[in-house]
C-alpha cells in the first residue's frame, strides 16, 4: 500500500525562493512520516547543511547517499546518532547547531523519498535581475581617497553580507547585502588575450541561494552594491570573463551554468551540465562545483562535480557556443591555476586526486594520487629548490599538505609527481602562500579538536619544517580557517570563525605579520568570516 | 484524493527492451484509469504511433502536447474521434491500424500522468552488443560477383529487417534481421579530411528501438549481418564518423547520442543531450532526431529536436570531447548538406524554417521561411538557370516544393533566399533528385486521397513545371513514398508501401526510367519499403 502526500514548500520557498509550485511526494508505507510543517522545515535544515555533501537527491557524492534504500536499513536511533556527533569517515557533529527534535526530524526526514526540486527557466531568472545603481551613473574614477587594490572583499557566510575592508587602515568600510552563504567573490582579473576595462574594479558574489550580486570598489561604500540577480535555488561558483564582459554563475540546483551580461547581470544563456558520467550512467544532479576564467584562453573552466569532467566553455561566441568535455574522475570540486595560467589543478576529492588540465589543448594533462580527500581552496603555487615549481593542497580527511611539481616544460622529470608531503596536526579546507613569502599556510578546519581546529600552521618552502603553530583563537565555538596575504605578500589575514554564535559579528580577521609570524592587529564585528580576497593579488593571480 | 498505481510495464518490457524497473505511475482522481493490461498495451500503442509526434512525456513537439492538462478538458470522446479519424492540423488517422477498443484505450491513456521511462547506462547497452562474424573473420574482398556499389540496402519497416537489393538484376538478395521500423541506413562515405578503408562496404541500422546493426556488403548473403548493439529504448538517426572509425547514434529516449567503435559496435561514449532550449527552459526529452557526418570535417552534426540546437561534435578526442551547440530555432528534424559538403541544410518543421549551418566555421548561417511543416528526407540538390546550385524540400503540411539558392561564394544574392516554389497535389515527406537527371521527384505520402498519396510527381529543372504526375499503385492500403537513383542516374526507384497489410511482404519498389518516366519494372516480395540507399550515389554524396 502507497500513500501520497502533497507538501507545498513553503518554507522552502520563503527561505530559498524555490517556485511555489508544490511538488508531490510519493511516500510507501514502509518510510515513516513527518507533519507538512517539520517536513518543510527539515527539508530546509537539509538543503542548508546536509546537501551540499550528499546532493538534493541524497545520491552522495562527497557524502555518503542517503536514499531510503539505505537510510531505512540503518534506522532512526542510528541516524540521529550520526548527525548528532558525525563519524570518523568525514561527516560533521551537527548537535552544536541543531536541537534534538531538530536533529530527530533530519533523521526522519532523509529516510523519506527525496522531493525533487522544480526547474528554473531563464524568464524566472530575469525576473530577479535588478539594476541599484544605473549604468550610466557608474563613476569614472574611485569616489573615495582609498588605496582600492589593497582592499580586501570578505564573505560573512551566516550574515547574508560581503564585508568590505581597506587593507592599508584594516577598517571595515562597509557590509554588503549579498546572497544566503556567499560561496565565492571573484572580480576581474589580468589575462593573455582579453582585457577588461578597469582589472579589479567589479566583483562578483555567488550566494548558496544562487543569487548574484555585483560590487563596484570604485563607489562610496554606501552605493557599492550595484546589481543583483539569481540564477539558481542553489549555486556555488562564479567568475569573470576575461575580457570582463561576461559574468558566469553554476547552480548546484538545477544543474546548469548561466553566462550573463557583466554589467547588467542580464541572464544570457544557460547550459544544462546534466550528463553522462565517464562510467556511463545518466546523472540528474550533475552539480557544477567551481569555475574559473582561464588566464591564457578566451574560455571558462567549469568543474560538473558527478560527471568526473572539466568543461572548458570557449565564450567568444555564446550562441555558437563551444564545450569541450575533458573527462577526469568523480567528485571534481575546487581547483586553482598554475603560475603559468596553462594548467588547472582541481581536486576530485572522493577520489583522492588531484586532476590537472591543459587548459592550452584542452585535455586532460595528468592525474596525482593523493591522500584523503584533497581540498585546496585557493591553493598555493611557489618554488622548491628541488622541484621546481610545485603546487600544494591540505586534505579534509587528513593532517597533510601534498606538494607536486608543476611545470612539465621546465621541470618534465618532476612534473605531475608528489615532490614531498608535510604532516600537519589536522584535516583542513584551506592552504596559501606569496611570491614574497618563505612560508606557506595550512589551516586545520576539519580536526574535531579546539585546539587543533583553532590553530594554522606554517612550514618552509626550502626545509619542508612547521617553523610554527599559531593558535588564533582560544574562545569556545570558534575556529581559525582561510588565509589571505596582502598586497605587498607582508601581512597574513586569518579568519575566525564564529561557529557557535553566527548570528552576531564576534567573529573576527587576525592579521599577522608574514615574516615574523607575530600578530599585528585583530579585526573585529564581522559575523563568521571565510574567504577572503585580496584585490591586487586575485587580479594577478598571485596564489 | 490521490491514488497510486504500480505498472510492471511487461508488454513494453518485452516488446522494446524497457528495464523490467516496474516504474511508479501517479493517478489524480481526476484523471481516468485503465486495468494493468490494458494500461501497457495502450502504452506501447502510444510508444509505437504516437510518440514520434508528442514525445513519451507528451509535451508536444511536431504533434500537440498531450499533458493531462491539455487532453482532460478534451475529454474521452472528442479525443476518440480526434485518434480515429485525424485533423486537418497534420494529424493522422489511426481507425485503419487500431481497433475501437484500441482506440478508447489511447485515449484513456493520454489523460493519465506520463510515466517516466527508464534510464539506460553504458553497461546496459554493452549487455546487448553481439559479435555475429568475427573481425578476424571479416573477408578481404567481395565474397560474391555482384556489383556491390550498385546494391540498394532497404528498410522493410513493418517486417524489422533491411533488404538487400541488386540495383543491376533488381533481384532480392537477402532481408537482414534488424531492429523495430528501422529508420535510418548510413555507410560510410567519402570524406575530404578523413579516409575510411573500404567506402560504402559498411553499412549501420538504427531501429526505433535503438538497435544497432552493421552490415558487411562484401559478405556472402546469409553472412552479411556481423554485429550488433542497442543503445537507448526509442532512436532515429545514425552516422559513420570520416574514418570510418566511430558510429553515432541519436536516441529519443533517453535523450542522448553514443558514440561506438564501428568495428564491433562496442559503446565507446555517451553525451546526454537534455538541456536548455533557445528560449532558456530545461527540456528533459530533448530528443536527437538527425544524425550526420560532415564531409569535410572531422565531426558529427547531431540534430537536438526540442532545443533547436545543431550540435556539431569533433570525434577527433572522445575523451576531450568538443561540442559547438549551434542555436536555431525549434523542431529540428531531417536535414541534408549542399553540394560542397560545407552547409547542413535541416528543416525546423515546427517554425517553417530551414536551419542553414556553416559546418566549417560551426556557426548559424541563416534560416529561410518555408510553407507548413518542411520534410526533405533525403533532399535535393541540382543547378538553377537563374539561381545558380539550389536545395529543395517538400513539406508534411502543404503539396509544395520550395527551392532556395545554396552557393553563397557562387551566387552571394541568391545564396539563402527562396529561388521558386512548385506546387503539387498534396504534402510529401521526400524529394530526391540525381546530377544525371533532368528531373526532380516529390511524393505526396501525406495527403489523405489514395489517388494522390499513391502518386509522385515530377518537374522539370528548367522549367520548373510538373511534367508527370505517375500513380505508382492503385491497390487500397497502399501508398507510394521515398525515390532513389540508381548509381548511374539511368533509373529512379520509388516505394510502394503496404500500409495497410503491414504483416506479409506485399509491399513493392517500382523502378521507372529517369529520362521517359516510364515503369522498367516492380520488385515484389517487400515488407512495407520505405527509405532506400543506393551505395554508389550515399557514399560520394549524390543528393
Amino acid at each position: 500500500m502507497m500513500k501520497k502526500v502533497k507538501t507545498a514548500l513553503s518554507v522552502l520557498t520563503m527561505a530559498i525562493g524555490f517556485a511555489a509550485t508544490g511538488i508531490s511526494v510519493s511516500v510507501s508505507a514502509a518510510e515513516p512520516t513527518l507533519s507538512k510543517a517539520d517536513f518543510e522545515k527539515a527539508q530546509l535544515h537539509y538543503f542548508q547543511r546536509c546537501a551540499g555533501c550528499h546532493g538534493v537527491l541524497r545520491k552522495g557524492a562527497t557524502g555518503k547517499n542517503l536514499e531510503p534504500k539505505n537510510t531505512l536499513k540503518k534506522g532512526q536511533k542510528r541516524l540521529e546518532k550520526i548527525i548528532s556527533y558525525g563519524t570518523e569517515g568525514g561527516m560533521n557533529n551537527f548537535d552544536d547547531i541543531f536541537s534534538k527534535n531538530e536533529i530527530s526530524n533530519l533523521a526522519t526526514f532523509i529516510q523519506m523519498t527525496p522531493p525533487v526540486p522544480p526547474e528554473m527557466s531563464i524568464e524566472q531568472m530575469r525576473s530577479h535581475t535588478k539594476e541599484y545603481v544605473a549604468l550610466k551613473d557608474y563613476p569614472t574614477k574611485p569616489m573615495h581617497g582609498l588605496n582600492w587594490k589593497n582592499f580586501f572583499v570578505v564573505i560573512e557566510r551566516d550574515a547574508g553580507t560581503a564585508a568590505i575592508i581597506d587593507g592599508d587602515t584594516k577598517k571595515i568600510i562597509t557590509h554588503i547585502d549579498t546572497g544566503y552563504a556567499v560561496h565565492v567573490i571573484k572580480g576581474t582579473e589580468h589575462h593573455k588575450v582579453d582585457h577588461a576595462k578597469d582589472v579589479g574594479r567589479f566583483w562578483y558574489t555567488i550566494g548558496r541561494d544562487g543569487k548574484v550580486n555585483k560590487i563596484d570598489l570604485w563607489q562610496t561604500p554606501e552605493k557599492m552594491l550595484v546589481a543583483e540577480t539569481k540564477m539558481a535555488y542553489d549555486a556555488r561558483d562564479i567568475a569573470v570573463s576575461g575580457d570582463g564582459k561576461y559574468v558566469i554563475a553554476g547552480g548546484y540546483w538545477p544543474a546548469h551554468f548561466v553566462i550573463m551580461d557583466a554589467e547588467t547581470l542580464n541572464p544570457l544563456k544557460v547550459i544544462s551540465t546534466r550528463g553522462v558520467n565517464t562510467k556511463g550512467e545518466f546523472i540528474n544532479e550533475a552539480r557544477v562545483a567551481a569555475i574559473y576564467t582561464t588566464p591564457n584562453e578566451p574560455t571558462f573552466m567549469v568543474a560538473v562535480k558527478e560527471l568526473g569532467q572539466m568543461w572548458q566553455v570557449d565564450y567568444r561566441d555564446i550562441e555558437n557556443l563551444t564545450i569541450t568535455q575533458i573527462d577526469s574522475t568523480e567528485f571534481l570540486h575546487d581547483g586553482f591555476f598554475d603560475p603559468t595560467g596553462r594548467y588547472f589543478q582541481i581536486a576530485a576529492n572522493a577520489s583522492n586526486k588531484m586532476v590537472i588540465v591543459d587548459s592550452q589543448t584542452r585535455k586532460l594533462e595528468a592525474m596525482i594520487d593523493v591522500e584523503s580527500l584533497p581540498h585546496p581552496g585557493p591553493g598555493a603555487n611557489w618554488n622548491d629548490k628541488e622541484c621546481g615549481p610545485v603546487g600544494g593542497t591540505t586534505h579534509l580527511g587528513t593532517g597533510l599538505v601534498s606538494v607536486w611539481g608543476n611545470d612539465p616544460i621546465g621541470h618534465p622529470d618532476k612534473a605531475w609527481k608528489l615532490c614531498y608531503e608535510v604532516e600537519t596536526d589536522g584535516a583542513g579546507a584551506f592552504i596559501r602562500t606569496h611570491e614574497n613569502s618563505q612560508f606557506v599556510w595550512a589551516d586545520q578546519l576539519k580536526h574535531p579538536e579546539p585546539e587543533i581546529q583553532q590553530s594554522v600552521q606554517v612550514f618552509d618552502k626550502d626545509t619542508h619544517e612547521i617553523v610554527k603553530t599559531i593558535r588564533v583563537t582560544t574562545e569556545p565555538g570558534k575556529a581559525a580557517l582561510h588565509m589571505e596575504f596582502n598586497k605587498g605578500g607582508t601581512e597574513v589575514w586569518v579568519s575566525v570563525w564564529n561557529r557557535k554564535d553566527a548570528k552576531n559579528p564576534t567573529g573576527e580577521i587576525v592579521v599577522y605579520d608574514a615574516k615574523t609570524l607575530k600578530e599585528i592587529k585583530r579585526i573585529k564585528g564581522l559575523t563568521t568570516p571565510t574567504g577572503k580576497f585580496n584585490v591586487y593579488n586575485r587580479m594577478n593571480h598571485k596564489t
